[in-house]
């Protein structure tokens, strides 16, 4: 069984590296600050000291980081994967990062004689523990077989979308329904609330139509309680769309609606909201509206 | 068994009434055109003259019509409904028209001793020819009740949203929802598009996750073949975010990406593609980016 290296133990990594101890690949785990190392090294995982002790020690490296600087620092600086990986070994990105740095670090790595795959997956925290993740791949056909086993200890809708980058373009588009999806039915619930419908009967009544969609059945519930733990954060979501807007302008194509949603969610950082869950991108039209949608009180 | 009424034999209307036919309803029906009317009674219908004889010889009239105006003429208007209708007779509405507009008719109708429901639907000519339509009620509950077996021949998803106008706000929402998560897959099919990824793999690697959503399931397939046959019409879903606008405007509730959606339907009627399906809204995407989204060629 091959040797498999994880960094970066955050709420998504932790998780996906227990999964993958689960499964049993003999693991060596690095990550910034010490807690989490700790952690996986009591469930069995080796600890190393730096990125580059985990490149030296394993065959296959899965980074998962906050954003493309920490990728390309990771693999590319000092002590980084790239200064202790060996040829024929292969990286895996699973972190959600602009397909163009992407392509930078793959090109890198090539004339080490080492493949990469990017790796971004969906489905949030939920997703990554009970490793049911959506996972868009890009790269090699033959690389991303020799890795299947390992995505499927991960996850469970897994498709293999093109070349190296393709991964982390299907992840932008993907980020794009997400956040308009949210907004629709911000826009609607707002509507219908302060016009006078009981907000879970235009749950109901919308579901069973073309208006459904995983914001309106699985986050639009939450809203009504005001729960706005995430889940995923309104500062990642307005990261992932900076992304999409930057990989738009590289390949020529104008988003009109995301470039205001990535607003929105910026909007929603100033605010102080940074950390609350994507679906309170609905505050801001409370707050237009001077108003906030709520559970009906039973009467 | 009551006698039942049916005004407006269009795309919708039609087998809507052919739907009452079949569970054996005695059915009075008017249309402004004739050819509906003679295949509704080789069907079993009576054939009326006007919406005034519909009414005389109906307990429930049901109307069926494509806008507010037309809606408030068939009911108001000289020889219209309300110039036949009795005490005790019960209007259903199933047209999608201004929630203003419906609670002005019904005053007028409480008048004269006559129930209203606005029963607005979801669900496209398909949904009505297979009787699987969503249907969003406004109106009293004893009322909605009397009326419910007649809902249950022609949809499933039958929810009694509140009083009399309340349909027509859910109906707002609805709109609201399908109008953007369809911008939302229009923005990422053709940022995917034309960054190089297989559209197909992006509908594939979507609808296992958050971006999971009727329009992309349901439309993107048709998107990728070019078949932009309604289904429903642009310029009816620009009518209807119409609505949407203006009962945000009476009730005070801001709708930022609606308006622009609404605006862009605007544009693809001036581009004369009012009558392509709504999921046309992606070709204004890819007039911008200069490219027209397809299956990718066999290898």
């Amino acid at each position: 069984m091959k040797r498999v290296g994880f960094i970066g133990l955050g709420i998504m990594g932790k998780p996906m590296a227990k999964n993958l101890l689960k499964k049993e690949y003999q693991l060596t785990v690095y990550n910034r600050s010490r807690p989490p190392i700790v952690e996986l090294e009591r469930l069995g995982a080796r600890a190393a000291n730096s990125s580059r002790e985990v490149a030296e020690s394993s065959d296959i490296v899965i980074t998962m980081l906050p954003d493309s600087p920490d990728v390309e620092q990771v693999v590319l600086g000092s002590n980084g994967v790239s200064s202790g990986i060996k040829t024929d070994s292969i990286l895996i990105d699973m972190s959600t990062i602009s397909p163009i740095t992407t392509k930078k670090i793959a090109g890198h790595l090539t004339s080490l004689g080492v493949d990469m795959l990017d790796a971004p997956v969906s489905g949030g925290e939920k997703g990554a523990i009970e490793a049911t993740l959506s996972i868009m791949v890009g790269g090699k056909t033959e690389v991303f077989e020799e890795c299947l086993e390992i995505f499927q200890a991960l996850g469970k809708n897994i498709v293999h979308v093109g070349d190296v980058g393709m991964g982390q373009v299907a992840k932008a588009c993907n980020q794009i329904v997400v956040a308009l999806t949210l907004e629709a039915v911000g826009e609607a619930l707002v509507l219908g609330y302060k016009a006078g419908v009981d907000p879970e009967l235009i749950i109901k009544a919308l579901s069973g139509g073309a208006a459904r969609c995983w914001a309106l059945e699985v986050r639009a519930p939450n809203v009504l309680d005001r729960n706005f733990k995430p889940g995923f954060k309104v500062r990642l979501h307005h990261k992932d769309l900076g992304i999409a807007l930057a990989t738009g302008k590289e390949f020529g194509v104008p988003l009109p609606i995301t470039s205001l949603v990535h607003e929105m969610f910026g909007a929603l950082r100033v605010a102080g909201r940074g950390d609350l869950d994507h679906s309170s991108i609905i505050t801001l039209l409370e707050d237009l509206a001077k108003t906030e949608v709520r559970k009906k009180a039973p009467t």
